[in-house]
């Protein structure tokens, strides 16, 4: 079984108010992550899966089940409150243990299918970086062929945004604070173009040009250059957290234009992002390292050191 | 011809800035006011209407009509700069006069029909304060029965969007600072809850209790409580005009939360919003007064003394 450590800069925010040089307590180290392996047992009532069957698990374990959201197949909005993975408390009472470890047991409806021959190290990325900006694109329609993208920010969740993005058929732009991303994006990921965001004269250039902006930064970020970027009725979507939005109320109310958020998604889309990623060979950028690198991985983290996400390899590390 | 002043709040922003004692500039006064009249003539290309028949005129009375949003029926978003009716600069280099005048001479694409037997002076306010209203609520599905709607600041706008929420089957709640509203937002308007927005006990109580919420205060004020009330996926619309906009972001993103702006209108949806209204039945609250009457108008409005809408009798003030 393998499990993988999220990263971008999504992470790094959390994990900055931390000694990098000190163990990371296991809680805010576990959150967030997600779990790829083969099936070992099934219960009675399991028939969606079989024994030797790959399979993942994300973000959250259990829900109510009953409620809106999960009737809609949007459990990660369970009004009851989604269970998180790791270190998180289970309706019966239970503490959540996460996937570093050699086997889990889940639900079927929290466990995803991982289509054949797609490579599990590659699957465990996308049950977190990858259905976080899969769902919100799809949700506004960003997989119209055509339209443009801006892409905030390419660590984790950015990079697969472009891949998404290129996938749709998207014109995608990423916008990025440091120029030592641009070789990456636009050769190693196929971005259409990058643009340093300090650059006043280039973003003014850009005005009113896109359909839509993903937003994977969570750093502090003035919102207002990237609104105006976006034609009349045009999204941003944030996925990123950062501490604050502040913004202009003219570059909402002129431009008829949207700010939503969106974390993580529901069980359906996120087996529909699997098929899709299967389909058309879309692979999440990884670094695979043994359970032993852990520390190691989390210091490089911090430095935003990866390319694009670490996997731990859990079952070659227990050997 | 008859032509009216805009009241409410999103206007107090600027007037306030001014001397309520002294003679406003004519160009501050007239912008985004609305016209009503009877057709005296037409040009030898004007099929749509014919002398006698009630029309209206909105905000704006020219637009390039070639460009992508002038071809959707969106003029007011004319890349080239939709032409505002009162004191802006024309294509043809001439300066817009707008209404307060025995007549004007309006392109047949910006005049709207005034449905038979329905009054010009409650017509007027429906050019400015109810299509501001009705086309994001439009665009946004606001108008599916048993959701539920927030309004918040009741001056003109806010009055129209209680009527149209209601209009709609929705439930809808009027969010105000002032407790000298709450009779007319029940009884008059037929809101179905007035809440005190300082009221910090049943904002909680509300949380995430509204699919939708219009925002039409022009006054500044905070975002999050009002962010907090909305469902999962709900969506508020920013159709006022504070001074800026800030809010945390876990209040989209947890939520998968939406704030989008809007402006006025587009032809297609000014008019079938006419066509709604005489259908349904549903008045603005206006007060008619004459010309000379307009400087004691604006002194009330700044005073935030009017339900909802001045409308100017031109027509009788002129005799």
């Amino acid at each position: 079984m393998k499990s993988n450590t999220t990263a971008g800069e999504e992470e790094c925010l959390g994990w900055a108010a931390t000694d990098p040089s000190g163990l990371l307590s296991p809680y805010n180290f576990a959150r967030r992550h997600e779990i790829v392996g083969i099936v070992k047992a099934v219960g009675c009532g399991v028939h969606a899966f079989k024994v030797g069957d790959h399979v993942g698990v994300g973000t959250y374990v259990n829900s109510c089940r009953h409620c809106e959201y999960c009737s809609e197949g949007l459990e990660n909005h369970c009004e009851n409150g989604a269970v998180r993975t790791f270190n998180h408390l289970d309706f019966d009472g239970t503490i959540t243990k996460g996937g570093y470890s050699s086997s889990i047991v889940v639900h079927q409806r929290y466990c995803f299918r991982i289509p054949d021959g797609y490579p599990l190290a590659s699957a465990a990325p996308l049950l977190c970086a990858g259905i976080t900006v899969y769902a919100p694109m799809m949700r506004h329609n960003m997989n119209q062929p055509g339209k443009s993208l801006g892409v905030i920010g390419l660590g984790g969740l950015g990079h697969m945004a472009v891949k998404f993005g290129k996938a749709f058929g998207l014109n995608v732009t990423v916008f990025s604070t440091s120029i030592s991303k641009r070789e990456e994006a636009l050769m190693l990921l196929g971005a259409d173009k990058f643009v340093i965001s300090s650059d006043e004269e280039q973003m003014k250039a850009l005005a009113k040009s896109y359909d839509f902006i993903i937003d994977t930064a969570s750093g502090d970020h003035p919102f207002d250059p990237y609104m105006s970027l976006l034609k009349t009725a045009g999204v941003l979507v944030l996925v990123g957290v950062p501490s604050e939005i502040k913004l202009h109320p003219a570059n909402l109310i002129l431009g008829m234009r949207t700010i939503s958020g969106s974390t993580v998604g529901g069980t359906n889309e996120t087996q529909e992002m699997l098929e899709f990623c299967a389909t058309r060979g879309i692979y999440p950028n990884i670094e695979v390292v043994p359970i032993q690198y852990a520390n190691e991985a989390l210091e490089r983290l911090v430095r935003k050191d990866v390319k694009y996400r670490f996997v731990i390899d859990i079952e070659n590390s227990l050997k």
